[in-house]
């Protein structure tokens, strides 16, 4: 992708990324065997087969059903398998036995798949604003889970100790780089915040996710964002310094679980190999690259080391926005998937920021079933910001909220250090 | 008490007030068996002996050992039994096997208060303002674990299906009342809050906690907090609407903590018969009285079902700076310990925002040991703000941070909702 | 098969009959995809794909390596993910991980096994009666996991919400019977036991496993032996009269169990629809059909409610050695897997007796690794005698000792009544 | 105690060994404190409060309530928590909360005690054989309480880092060992044993608990006991020479025991240190006395390693008969609780056999409540024969079965090894 292609590029329909994304997905699935697409390696991660029914149930379900007289269900006994957690749609599986599901097969879902994708875009010419919407939605639920099904398989392929490699490691691509903006001007490592009153949050126009918005202000005092992203060398050096046995560097719910889990490196690391398991296999670290499948205790207690901090969710916020959201290093079929050296605020890995994931001044669910988006999961997760190499290129926002408990290691995430100043 | 005594009063010296805490300790310990009072219910519960040590402890260590030259250990083995958390002052005994400890008796760990009580009174006219201060916090510490010894009494004496009385409960006085303002002048039963950028977090100055300052701005849009915070009767009113099984109103964590544990009412309640347990034993209701022992779950989704939300630390922080923070239904000897009707932002029952316990802009943790105090334990938690019916008068503040996990209920925990505007 | 057929048929040789075991394996996983061969529904189940690759390890490490000089694995990896329990072959994949072992595939594995297969046949010639005793030890562990491969296939499916068929249920035949001694001529519910001294326990000659010996004598007071198993009417009887419902029944293990995993009928029952799930989907009950699927605990209350007990391993033995242990309905390729009316003491179901599994007297275990075999888990399981119509037909004898904790119900397990006389 | 003084003393009545046992129970309870007397370590240790008051609850239920027409429960509310596991009995506290009862008081459960023992020292001259044999069965329930409650005790200080002793430690008498036959008069190390049909169990006639009966035969082949107890110094050679890091002679269970529990010693062991810590405090080793505080499963490991096994309970009953069972060290006041060198088949420890605990053949549990008393543990438990230090002396018989669980460990257990000869 270049600037000449971004500009001249005619505006793309909606039938026309409902069906690019319908078939990313299936791209994403390709390299599987019916076994692996039934690995499920702990309750939080869920079969690749789970995420191809998953997201043709929804739009199934709130489109199709909702919206197109007539419809029934491909399947009736299958919504039961595969709605993920809408208390409104009725009983469902317990999210840990989604892997117990060898049956419907592979080839059944992908012939669901093809059903549903058919009837979308046979109705879609006709509908209102409403429905057009919920497919917009369903597009970005969509791609939310092309980034849950490598990171899925990633977790399922590291539990199986021949550690099957997912696809090749392509060669390290000089391409990316053009598309990312240098982090700082001047070579420094820090990068001026903005500070005072600042807007942040979504807008009503364009498709934002409801925890989003509404946008509101917020005021700032002065701080500094680090211009890169701590790199798997910085943590080699925080390794090597007692990082992960000195408790006065850790939160205590984190040096508990540090001790609990017997946690000595990020997660998929041989720490005296220098490597890490990726979907290319095993593969020796790239001391450059940023540092990912860290803790959000991990992060905290690396950014104390460091005598920095992690950067609140606004203050992250408003130095993305002035940043190309779909450039950096996101997910590309050209390309492998790991995250590289040299990224902006987009790309390369999620970053842990130190705000709670809680509603923002004014924020109203939406009405219904499809209500149930984000809202009742404002407890207990901490906001990580930007976008990783598995997020599907385009499905990235300044404004966009994305959390996780702070345990959790699975995803592509790390950390971008900051300072008051 | 009253307005005239309040004013007239001589400056309290803090030898003074280190006697006044240390017997209002033994006090509040005096009904207690040495039986009751190494009863410890729940890992989150001390018994009481241990919060009657470990305070000494506190004192021993942090104050004599560092800043009075020559001091040795009253007993070189128990600072083993009564360290809190400080990973910096070595190993201690695993927190769950704090009710394992018959010996020392009472008797001794009431010597051990005399012996230390008595060096530190001797030297307290010596001491600079470094030592000065940490006599200060030990003060501070020690009313904190007041609050949470009656909390831990209260647990204890519930898990025994006896249900003994701490206490009598002395009749409603209307006394206290005197000391509260006016909810709102005009009957309303919300009240205006204020906009746009305040100040909240403590100035440094007199004695504040750590995680309380610094002093700092944050924008607020227009809001209204109630009143007078939920009462009993409302209570009854939002499980007599379905409350506890409306999956609808809930946190996605939190409906599950419901189903696991079964929970129908806030802890203590006999729903069906209308009755609380208390310091007092099995008491019936008062309606009006504020509701108490409720989670942040609880307070959540009853301020959905109310069609209002709670309120952010900062809004409730801004209107409690305008009122006295000694005033209200709080821990005097006088008074039987309960929250009752009428009163303001400080006392009865501690509020739950929906706030997480973070740190403010620009804090940072003091240094040495002592500085383990609050910055560790800055996740998973919410912050709750003004006082209880539990917290010594003198101890709160508007800056207060008291924070716990979103299931806690053995405090006096309650909700006061708030709206935007 | 006919009785012709069993009397004129020649001896059948060692290798003829590693042939047929390897290829009734295979058969046996027919019917499965390569998602349904990686099921893992509890820790104690495996996959299919697993049993296939435990048993080729079996012959592949301790024939193979040990007696065929420069036989090399065929993949280095593998002993680790497909060994079972012999610490003495060095570390393993954790038990409850096999599910995650989505390769190699079941082609891959397939592969391994012919290639072990020809091995074994090639070499077979050479070998002498150490080597040959392990190939027949080989083939009767084959032939224990071919009924645990159907028991661990039906526990996958029945977690799937859809309880899709394994195979279908073929005609109920009558051919069967003829097989069966009439368990008691006389028509008497009850079958008079041996009294006094008797032998029991395997001599040494023909193959048993080590557990089985040595032949030891016993003394036996005067019993009866139900003529037939407890059934499925008889069950539902105890259900309908409050079995699972009265203290009193049970033993305070097995109460403590039932009511902490809310257990109220068996394994797999839909009481009030008069249903099971079997192999061949869910299925009606056979009301005069062997009740299945309980564990030792609903045996032992059963028995009690009844007014009888368990019998010992010694009766129930004794008994059986007077019986055809090839005869009545086991595994034979014709006929679906399902307990039936009328059988004796071998087929059906393997019967819980009152007889802990502890080592007969003057039992060594054999030496090396394979030594390993059952020893090691004489604690905490009960003795089941007979076989079940999961036991592949050649499998069984008096002496063969099955063996499972108390709460087990997975394997088809019955129950058969005794009394004291 | 001398051979003449046990022909001389004159008959000892009911009333006097009624009054006697409750005395002693006292007696032992006397050291301890308010505090003391309400510790549970863990859900298997009562405390010594609970002991007193539900031996109480005992006579005052089955004797008093159903013998005494016109009594009244002491109070009404105590049974609920002071009932063990008496299904027919109505509901109780749940056993792991028996530690929250810090009221009533140590007094008040006193003065219950007298209460009743004065009710029934009345009672007692009117009372019919019924209600004799459960006065009967009182003193034995009671004498069982005493050791537990000694062995509940030593596991509350155990918990206590300042590890208190209950007791000072006598002076090691040589009285104790004229009351020991010699084991084996040829100075054998083993001993040899009765072979062919014998009786074990226990006649009807004097009293003894439902589940040593009925008398009945079982057939033993030749084998030997060894002449002595499995000693200190023979422990620590099984630790020196890897018994614990040696999968190879663990039962699976057991290795996943240890593995687990990291077990590297006998409970209370500081093996480095050479010392136990006892009901005197921590003490050195005798390496001569019994090894003590193992469970099942060390005693099995070291039977293995020894080349040896442990006895059945019927080897061990018909030798333990021949020897006089009020013999050996038990409790007894004026010595120190502690096993000690020298002593025979009763006394210092109960030794683990290699039988599970199951009815004996034409076993039937009493009627009634009472009947709830020993058959309804028949599962998971293995039996100890002999008797303790800690066993009041005259509560020994060889036909006793004591029962635990295989990874009990707080109660005095030993070994004694046999072999098949």
């Amino acid at each position: 992708m270049n600037q000449h292609r971004a500009i001249t590029a005619p505006p793309v329909s909606l039938g026309e990324r409902l069906a690019a994304t319908r078939t990313l997905t299936m791209a994403l699935a390709a390299p599987l065997s019916e076994a692996d697409a039934c690995l499920q390696p702990c309750p939080d991660a869920s079969p690749a087969k789970w995420h191809l029914a998953h997201t043709t149930w929804f739009f199934e379900t709130f489109v199709l059903r909702d919206h197109v007289p007539g419809t029934r269900p491909y399947d009736e006994r299958w919504p039961f398998l595969f709605n993920s957690y809408y208390e409104g749609e009725g009983a469902r599986l317990a999210r840990h036995r989604r892997g117990m599901i060898s049956r419907p097969s592979l080839a059944e879902v992908r012939d669901w798949r093809t059903h549903v994708d058919e009837a979308l875009l046979r109705a879609l010419p006709s509908f209102g604003p409403d429905a057009a919407a919920l497919v917009e939605l369903g597009i970005q639920h969509e791609q939310q889970h092309q980034e849950l099904l490598l990171t899925d398989i990633l977790a399922g392929f590291a539990a199986n100790p021949l550690e099957p490699a997912y696809d090749v490691m392509a060669p390290t691509g000089g391409a990316m780089t053009s598309l990312v903006p240098e982090a700082s001007g001047d070579g420094s490592p820090w990068r001026k915040g903005d500070e005072g009153l600042v807007a942040i949050g979504a807008e009503t126009g364009e498709f934002t996710f409801d925890c989003e918005g509404p946008k509101h202000r917020v005021w700032l005092e002065p701080y500094d964002l680090a211009a890169a992203a701590v790199s798997n060398a910085d943590w080699q050096q925080f390794i090597a310094d007692g990082g992960y046995t000195t408790p006065g560097l850790w939160l205590s719910d984190g040096w508990d679980w540090v001790r609990r889990e017997g946690i000595t490196a990020p997660l998929y690391w041989d720490a005296d190999e220098g490597t890490s398991f990726t979907l290319a296999g095993r593969q020796r670290l790239d001391p450059a690259a940023p540092v990912s499948h860290i803790s959000y205790y991990e992060a905290d207690a690396f950014a104390r080391w460091a005598g920095a901090r992690l950067p609140t969710e606004a203050e992250y916020e408003v130095l993305a926005a002035r940043e190309n959201s779909a450039g950096g290093n996101q997910l590309d079929r050209a390309e492998a998937v790991r995250p590289r050296a040299g990224g902006g605020l987009f790309g390369d890995v999620w970053c842990w920021t130190g705000s709670a994931f809680l509603s923002h001044p004014g924020f109203t669910p939406a009405e219904g079933t499809v209500g149930e988006y984000n809202g009742k999961f404002m407890s207990g997760q901490m906001v990580l910001k930007g976008a990783s190499c598995a997020t599907p290129r385009g499905h990235s926002r300044a404004t966009y909220r994305n959390f996780f408990p702070p345990t959790a290691r699975w995803q592509y995430m790390g950390v971008r250090l900051a300072r008051s100043r």
